[in-house]
């Protein structure tokens, strides 16, 4: 059975609602974040301390944009991935990478910058500057959006739009949802209104719960 | 024809080696960097003034390590892609993503806070600790290395060794060449080997000499 180790709301949450959209089954682990920290049995697993990781057979998988595209051909065919030989096939690619690439790193550094340092360590100016970085780019998402499609690539939901959906879900808990734009915010409802989206919230919470009595 | 709108040696060295490998015909474009502020028509093209631009026929692509699995499948079967049956196909995946979403970006918060930013936007903590957060990366690296593969995947020079070459030789640019292990300088030396490798310098610099007559 396909493996996933997790934190709440993390990168790692895009596994986790490629695999509840493509109904496969999973063993969810939830760690405590950051796991290297606070959890260092597991970086026996994955010396990086990063998550996710993705166990499937042989297979390893440590990047959170990499793995829908893998589940939803290794396990395909499936309307979620799109075909080599389809229109859309290299915007398609294009949105898997810049959702993690170009939307979701630079927010990484807001959040170590306002958050995760100690006080001393903080950088305002970092931390702006990655902020308003982030939302440069997401003119790219409105202006891709204003033509009305409700999908990113190849008129249907695909694994992109998990990917990009995360870098919102992270905006969010970043309170970086103010500046959405309606095309942006709309696109926002769809995503979290989809029954996979909720699904894989709800396993989320119960695996923290459960870990939460064991503690 | 293939257009590709490149700086020499960012990211966008990705897909002209790309294109090498695979011995496609190409248009190259040679922009000053940073384009958006030296080359601003440029904007016209790409709202975002980022590089890469790839254009191929009605296909735009931006991202420099998507743009290696779009050629190496659309214009495939090539042994540069790993295929959905083969056992490394979900870590070919993972290094694509890796090579740009772990390897690069942290190394471009190095280069904007020790070389791009005016004096007094500089930041050496935030440089350190990415140049620090690249290198405690690099480590999977040499770990991947360490069983004596020439290549990452699958037995053979593939797109992920494209992409995960440029982020060496970015770090080679910032300096931090010093901080490769043996397995990661042995493994340089074989990319940089390439004849494919070595015809992409040569394009770039003979378009690069030709933007430099006009101006």
């Amino acid at each position: 059975m396909i493996e996933l180790y997790h934190c709440v709301d993390a990168r790692s949450f895009r596994a986790l609602w490629a695999l509840e959209e493509l109904g496969l089954e999973y063993r969810l682990h939830d760690l405590p974040f950051p796991p290297r920290i606070l959890a260092s049995e597991y970086l026996q697993l994955n010396p990086l301390g990063t998550i996710p990781l993705l166990i499937d057979g042989e297979v390893r998988m440590t990047e959170s944009a990499a793995i829908p595209q893998y589940l939803a051909t290794r396990y395909g065919p499936s309307p979620l991935a799109v075909g080599v030989d389809e229109a859309d096939y290299g915007p398609w690619l294009d949105w898997l990478h810049r959702a993690e690439a170009t939307l979701t790193f630079p927010q990484t550094i807001v959040l170590r910058y306002t958050r995760l340092e100690p006080e001393e360590r903080r950088l305002d100016q970092a931390a702006a500057d990655y902020a308003q970085w982030f939302l440069s780019r997401l003119r790219h998402l409105t202006r891709a959006l204003s033509d009305g499609r409700d999908w990113l690539c190849a008129g249907r939901f695909t694994m992109a739009d998990v990917c990009v959906g995360y870098a919102l879900l992270f905006a969010r808990t970043l309170n970086l949802e103010h500046k959405f734009s309606p095309e942006i915010q709309a696109y926002w409802d769809r995503l979290s209104a989809r029954p996979g989206f909720k699904a894989a919230q709800v396993a989320q919470a119960a695996a923290a719960s459960a870990r939460e009595e064991i503690a």
